[in-house]
């Protein structure tokens, strides 16, 4: 994917998303020694940066695959970009969802319109379920982080970030199904002044650490982390680009996670999910490293359960 | 206080805080039926509109007064607002807090540089141990909320939300010790078009609400509230601002607080005190009266001890 196509995909999507705020810390730079900037997707609408991937694959669309609508399999916030994009584009949209997915998530989805389809908690049903409505219904469907419009869309939160700041040294954000870090180091290569991308990935769901280092797709033995968002698996769309354009990945603890987790929520007054807090704590692990440089930090998302908080 | 030297308090306060942003949330806006716009303080240095009055007062003292120290007696966000304006101006803060204070609260207040001074949890004990430093090291008294410089300050946020968006019909701010509730009511008098100011009181300290009924400064019997940051009292310097100026006091239960700052954290994705939440619950148990109005509400702190909250 050249420069044209991301700059084509800011375009289309600018009037269906916000260009999120930036903010910063005197009390964190002091605390690592780096300048960070952090670019809040946690303001997004729908409260992520997956509004900006899901726009951008129904607006590729021609009309008459707009008329019969979009269809994905998700249990978390791509569902629900998925389903207000869709809503705001006026299309249909088909979220499958396992059956054992929380009542909360349920009802955003409805909320913002999507129809819900519920199937057995496992990835082959998940899969039929999606087939059955591109048969039946003709909709379209589109992978939440595998797919190049996608990943374009996504790189866009980096786009922004890399415009109000253009010389920013690094940018780290946290890798789950790759389609954020992927779209990121695309934009940085294309806008940034060799500006370097970093991933940063719990320990428990390293399939990215370990696919960089064998060079092919490897898949996750466990998903046992607190940072739900980061669960899912890269791509062979994805990976490619992850693999050349990629700095490096830097593998975090569930600890860490939370330690860092909650520096940004008492120190940025913001509210914003676990995966969230996994590129802050990158560099606070590697402070030698990012001494007195100039780090960009995409905040993820938003969406979290405060019934549910690990502090 | 007239309109010159509210605009002098801001010039003069203007290098050492931020102009904190304004944000808003359609579906907050759905919700209530109102259009409202929430200035975030919490994003204020230090965390809170407390060191807008803090450096104000520090700011007008004369050479001989700032060598010789300030000092106040408070244990919530004064306390730190006083130390950090202090230090940023050069100046010592002699910080009076009871024994019975929270360690984090201490911390807080020796990490921005003030001088902690511990004395017994009781009012009597508060004022004596002040006087002493008053008289011993020549240092100035100044007090959290009943002080004309110190409302002056907090007045500069609604001025800074009235400069940004000039309609709006109403601005509502949450009622402690009545210095920013005066300072907004000064500010929108000055600065608004006939934009009036409306506070919101826990029912457990409904002192205000009481004492604009009675026409002369009420007690409170009960301090029974979450909303730390508002079981204080109102004084002889801000009561006849509020008295003659504030349109109204709205109070609110602590269901309804708590109701309301889970709105704030979810949809805002912003950390905030329970004392923030008090104006939207006023406007959502009001929606009628605010419905189709333009209604600013002041965000006041975001310093929440994050292992001890109502959800």
């Amino acid at each position: 994917m050249d420069k044209k196509q991301l700059v084509d995909c800011h375009n289309r999507i600018k009037p269906h998303i916000h260009n999120t705020p930036v903010i910063k810390s005197s009390l964190i730079n002091s605390i690592t020694g780096a300048d960070i900037y952090f670019k809040c997707d946690n303001f997004q609408k729908m409260g992520a940066f997956k509004m900006r991937g899901a726009t951008n694959a129904i607006l590729q669309l021609h009309d008459s695959q707009k008329s019969k609508g979009v269809v994905t399999h998700s249990s978390g916030n791509f569902a629900q970009a998925l389903s207000l994009a869709a809503k705001s584009i006026g299309v249909k949209a088909y979220i499958i969802m396992p059956s054992t997915a929380t009542e909360i998530k349920k009802i955003a989805v409805k909320g913002y319109g999507g129809i819900l389809i519920e199937c057995e908690p496992n990835l082959r049903a998940r899969e039929k379920a999606a087939q059955k409505i591109v048969e039946t219904k003709g909709a379209t469907f589109i992978h939440p982080s595998n797919d190049d419009q996608v990943i374009l869309g996504q790189g866009t939160a980096c786009k922004e970030l890399i415009e109000k700041y253009n010389n920013l040294d690094y940018i780290l954000a946290p890798v789950g199904g790759g389609g954020l870090i992927a779209g990121s180091a695309l934009a940085a290569k294309y806008f940034g002044q060799n500006c370097k991308v970093i991933g940063a990935e719990p320990y428990e769901v390293d399939d990215a650490y370990r696919s960089i280092i064998s060079g092919k797709i490897e898949t996750n033995k466990t998903t046992n982390t607190i940072a739900d968002g980061l669960k899912t698996q890269l791509g062979d769309k994805n990976f490619p680009i992850i693999k050349k354009e990629v700095h490096s990945i830097i593998r975090i603890t569930e600890k860490e996670i939370i330690e860092s987790m909650k520096i940004i929520w008492e120190r940025l007054k913001i509210v914003c999910e676990p995966s969230c807090s996994l590129p802050l704590a990158a560099v606070i692990k590697n402070n030698t490293f990012f001494k007195g440089k100039k780090v960009g930090i995409i905040i993820s998302g938003g969406n979290v359960d405060l019934k549910n908080l690990p502090f």
